[in-house]
């Protein structure tokens, strides 16, 4: 009869985590130290809200935006948490301020969280506030930002409204992470996925712009509405280029002169080729140069910028 | 200017868990213990499988087939584990025989895990094997069995196929919640979603069945293949009972003699109510007290069960 392994008290964690502070629970932790419980609904159930802000050479920028958008997600899934919008801000500065980080990836989650008798009945679970400030991050890594990326163009579905509003920003990526092997096996970095109809949607953490003819169009239907999309929104406006929501067929990447996609983990970031077959003349293009010169101009303006204010230490 | 507050060397967690143990990293721990950092791409981005076995009067029932589930789930994901099927048997029956409960919920989880740069390529994150045994539960409460569910009928999509291989064990539960929230406004106790064609398709943990004129159906796409529901197959086959499963009109309900669910969490539970309207006479049928029967029966049959080895304590 084999004897039974022995019961240990606390969890020991070989893993390495990036550096960072994160908030959870009335305290501010060491990356390493934020777990949640495996019972949360959050985990178990992907029952949970999220939102991605940055801050860029010491300032978020549009942090009001990314607040209100996670507000209005908590609200569509009948989640509430002991914080209003003002007490969220602070927490996420404060998270930034203790890491010393001057370029972040900023994220603030709500779960479902659990109920002492595990019950299945999200009413009786009360919700849960985490965030967090790491490293800076981007959908591109450096060498694929200086090339453009190599975009895999897949038939997968992205999830549909009629099962998840897309623009309560959430944590189903499975058939992201499907689409992103299936771009893998062909050697792209990344992948798309395409809506019900079978237009253009969206990808792994990304937006997707179209530019032709000096125009530029983005996907209506079944997307995030990313606050960076809406900064290239901001931007055309501003610069007298005409940029359109619409429906686009998978063929008129075929047509395309530039694509880029758009994110708050890397902003605006060029694709030169589509299925390793070249966008244009394969080179990083002019609107979207122009485009990603004024986004980052923007992180100083007073109107997006907010700056974080780190404790006075050498 | 505000004084940042303290980096907290540890998180301290003030919510209660339900008893039970966990297996995570070579490590048996208590429930409270078992956390995941909240890096794991398991937790942001749903990038997990997962199966859910029981034990019931200190035998696991069918743990084979729920193994086997897990594993090809794994390979879809492109993920592994250092475990081999025989080494994840014998964790999870440490897991129950460490807890000493004789009835339990049996949870096994496979995450994508993480990697120290945080890298967004999932072939980077070194994945993550997760188990844990708690108190049984079940999809119905005492009461709900007692008398039957009261089932909201939803026009809500289910995630579909062409999105999500349904088969694939997965934590993608948003249009369930959202379904079950669509069923407390009508004051039902659970809801069932719609596949594409808007046939029935699978509710929040369950399967479900629609009996007519001494037969039984059970939707065939877009749902997932679960053990119990095999195991209805099974039943049906010894009793002489027709069992198929088909697509099936979100309208055949109307016409059902009984309808029951079944779910790993609860066995086969009778659904007495669609949206508050009586099935059949409203009370639980013959045919439902028949396959409930054998299936509690088929829990001491040696071809199903194995059993757990606790401990010689009083």
């Amino acid at each position: 009869m084999s004897i039974l392994p022995a019961l240990s008290a606390r969890h020991v964690d070989h893993r390495s985590y990036p550096v960072g502070v994160a908030y959870m629970d009335g305290q501010y932790l060491p990356m390493a130290e934020a777990k949640i419980s495996i019972l949360d609904y959050g985990f178990l159930h992907s029952d949970a809200t999220y939102d991605v802000a940055h801050v860029w050479k010491g300032n978020f920028f549009r942090l009001d935006d990314h607040l209100e958008r996670f507000c209005r997600g908590m609200e569509q899934l009948h989640m509430s948490v002991p914080y209003d919008k003002e007490q969220m801000r602070e927490i996420l500065h404060n998270c930034v301020a203790l890491s010393g980080l001057k370029d972040a990836y900023v994220e603030f989650i709500c779960t479902r969280g659990t109920s002492p008798t595990f019950s299945r009945d999200p009413r009786d679970a009360e919700n849960r506030f985490i965030a967090f400030a790491i490293p800076f991050g981007s959908v591109a890594n450096e060498e694929q930002q200086k090339r453009g990326l190599n975009l895999a163009v897949t038939d997968i579905l992205r999830i549909p409204p009629a099962s998840l509003d897309p623009t309560v920003k959430n944590y189903h990526w499975l058939d992201m992470v499907r689409a992103l092997y299936a771009g893998y096996a062909i050697e792209a970095d990344s992948a798309v996925l395409v809506d019900q109809e079978g237009n253009l949607s969206e990808g792994p953490g990304f937006n997707i712009f179209v530019v032709r003819d000096g125009e530029i169009l983005t996907p209506k239907g079944s997307v995030l509405h990313g606050i960076t999309r809406q900064t290239i929104f901001d931007i055309c406006s501003g610069q007298d280029i005409r940029c359109e929501q619409q429906s686009i067929p998978v063929d008129a990447l075929k047509a395309a002169d530039e694509v880029f996609i758009t994110s708050t983990a890397g902003g605006v970031m060029a694709v030169t080729r589509l299925g390793g077959q070249a966008v244009g003349d394969g080179m990083i293009g002019t609107i979207t140069q122009r485009i990603t010169k004024c986004y980052w101009d923007m992180h100083t303006d007073a109107r997006y910028a907010s700056t974080v204010r780190y404790p006075d230490i050498a």
